[in-house]
């Protein structure tokens, strides 16, 4: 858990205010729900592993009888934890509030989450999530939106060269099957097939073989990806999506492939002329790791990094645990913590930002009218009492984002600020 | 703990970008803490009665042993807590960060804080802290940037007619002592004097007499109080401090109070054409809950509501328990909560926000086309498939803070956006 200084606090909120901003245009809506859920929705299984890595709260006004008589157990002593992803609050959020919102409700979601990591590099145990759901479309036009409005983010935050890896879980779930994999042996699968990135081709053969699956299986999966494993098509399409596949893949699968790539174009008729055309990658081998996906899955990727900054999937199951009823629901999560560590986010120097240096025999009333004529401008006004060192302390000023100075003297009638050169 | 819906967030993101913005403008920088503090800096005393409130977070990995061994007491159980307030917190960012931030900090924090409150109405579990603290500085000067500070951000909110009303501790347990309050009285007497508002002069004093202090002091104290309580002086000057304080008051107590009006009449030029003059008001018995006041009170009335809508105070000691060495702080913390009901917020309409209908037989790439045009152009577009009801979905989006509309059928070459009327 980290402290944010003036300088990262304002570049932090920069670029959430430009995500907020590019979302919103696209026609989602923010909500907030509180940071505590109740333990039960938490640990319900939906969560997967993160679920082992929630901050549980200790029950209010517990006497020591209370905590002799959990008899040793921890699920006794809570009723409450911290949220570990925003999609569990979310789908509790939908099932509540249904009533009040349109029949098909886009989301937006910016806010920490908790998760007890091992501390090492690049975890957090607080960090924030970005996330835009669309709920109750089961149609392509629910992700083309999602992707579209994550690519025009993106866009907007000047990281140039992104793009999105996209599968299918019934695609992978049906190549598996066409392999000839057993029902009980596919989780295990997708776990090594998920390592791909990391063992390579041999690797995950090799770790297949060692799974003790079905022999003739994996002898089929290795004849399949002798061919290239990740598959970057220009322009993504349905002959390029059928030819990733084993021959006589589902027409539902790959025309709701073909249809969110179709639309993605549409979506961005500049990008045509750009370097890299419509910046979409058909992956067949991804595989995302939560467990209550359904349909589509995707990823954003970056070429100056190995690791994905951000993801999500189609999750039609989720929402109707809570609610009662199959609900549709499609979601994005960007990675912000890795996102806002790759941009270049500069200060905003639209707005001038004066260090207002004064001689201490200044009267306080005197400085206070000068501060507030200057703030009345539209200027953002630090006062600063005069130093020796005046290089050092304007130094320190244009470090901390301050475009301009002005000195003043007692009795001056009017301030005149320059430029921090 | 509450969820929030589309327009109330947009409506409460609406008014903390306001305030955020004024409090910029006056050369504050904004930081940001972890939710969780450690539970033995939670529980150091200085938080006062919240402490009692702070939810505490279950140690991770406790075994049924560690239970047992915890013998009944909830402190062995806890290691982290939700904060209670944003004061302790940035004593701890202070303590931790002070190389690293200039001579005279002003901080923003503007996140929630957690207390386990019995329910009732208007107290949340979860709710909203604005804060702004200046350290480093002892003068008059801080609290006059503070309340410039609160009165143009509550200007910018709208909300007319806003005081402050201030007193100083100091000058609080000198006039207790003119009066012949023991010290060891002191305490208690200030707790029944700071519910002058509810219960009248006569209440207080009945109070007094039945807390069995000193029965003198008691006398003198109702004589003194026979005058007004609460006067509102314009302009806000010494002679007037003076004259709502006994007779020969410290100096030293009279000069900070007098220099903070100045210097806030200073930063108000425009305050004195207006209706009520500088918005300050010296209350000689307001008290302010907190045990780690140490000098100058405040807080924000407004005549519409008989709570508080924020306040502040010096807290001199405070920092430096944390530091090892004496360090000035001030702050004022605005009720975000309070204030977020009294504004009446308007949705920014200077975007176009445009529902697009189309019907249902227009092809998704066309659609995505569309709406990407309308995006490009600055607008916020929500897609909406014709319904036979076409009124009820246009009311609808109004009622979401849409302000125009467009139809579109399959093979259109554009669309055009009308006012929803």
């Amino acid at each position: 858990m980290r402290d944010f200084l003036p300088a990262e606090k304002a570049r932090r909120e920069r670029v959430l205010a430009v995500i907020r901003d590019r979302y919103r245009a696209h026609g989602f809506d923010e909500i907030e729900t509180p940071v505590m859920e109740d333990y039960a929705r938490l640990h319900s299984g939906i969560g997967g592993d993160n679920e082992k890595l929630a901050y549980n709260v200790l029950k209010r006004g517990l006497e020591p009888g209370d905590i002799r008589a959990a008899a040793g157990e921890p699920a006794a002593l809570t009723d409450l934890g911290l949220r570990y992803d925003l999609t569990v609050p979310l789908a509790r959020f939908y099932a509540s509030h249904r009533g009040e919102l349109p029949g098909v409700f886009r989301a937006i979601q910016i806010a920490p989450v908790w998760r007890a990591e091992r501390p090492q590099k690049g975890r957090y145990r607080q960090f924030m999530q970005c996330d835009i759901d669309i709920i109750g479309d089961a149609s392509a036009q629910a992700e083309a939106e999602l992707i579209a409005a994550t690519l025009d983010a993106v866009d907007a935050l000047g990281l140039v060269g992104a793009s999105v890896r996209i599968n299918d879980r019934r695609a992978l779930d049906w190549m598996l099957e066409s392999f000839g994999f057993g029902l009980d042996e596919r989780p295990g699968v997708l776990i090594t097939i998920d390592k791909l990135d990391k063992i390579g081709h041999d690797g995950v053969v090799a770790e297949l073989r060692q799974r003790h699956v079905t022999p003739g299986a994996v002898d089929a999966f290795e004849a399949f990806t002798r061919r290239p494993m990740t598959m970057e098509y220009h322009p993504y399409g349905e002959r390029q999506i059928r030819k990733a596949l084993p021959h006589d893949a589902p027409d539902e699968i790959v025309e709701h492939l073909v249809g969110i790539g179709e639309a993605v174009a549409a979506a961005r008729p500049s990008a045509d002329a750009g370097s890299g055309g419509i910046p979409l990658v058909f992956d067949p081998f991804l595989v995302r790791g939560m467990g209550y996906y359904t349909g589509t899955i995707f990823e954003l990727a970056h070429p100056s990094v190995g690791y994905s900054l951000g993801g999500g999937g189609r999750y039609d199951g989720m929402i109707g645990r809570f609610l009662g009823s199959d609900v549709p629901a499609v979601g994005f999560s960007l990675g912000f913590e890795r996102l806002v560590e790759l941009i270049d986010e500069r200060a905003d120097v639209s707005v001038g930002a004066v260090v207002l240096v004064y001689d201490r025999d200044v009267p306080l009333a005197e400085l206070m009218t000068h501060k507030a004529r200057l703030v009345a401008g539209g200027s953002r006004v630090r006062l600063e009492p005069r130093t020796k060192n005046l290089k050092a302390l304007l130094e320190r000023a244009a470090s901390d984002g301050y475009t301009a100075f002005a000195t003043v003297g007692a009795g001056a009638a009017s301030v005149e600020a320059r430029p921090l050169a």
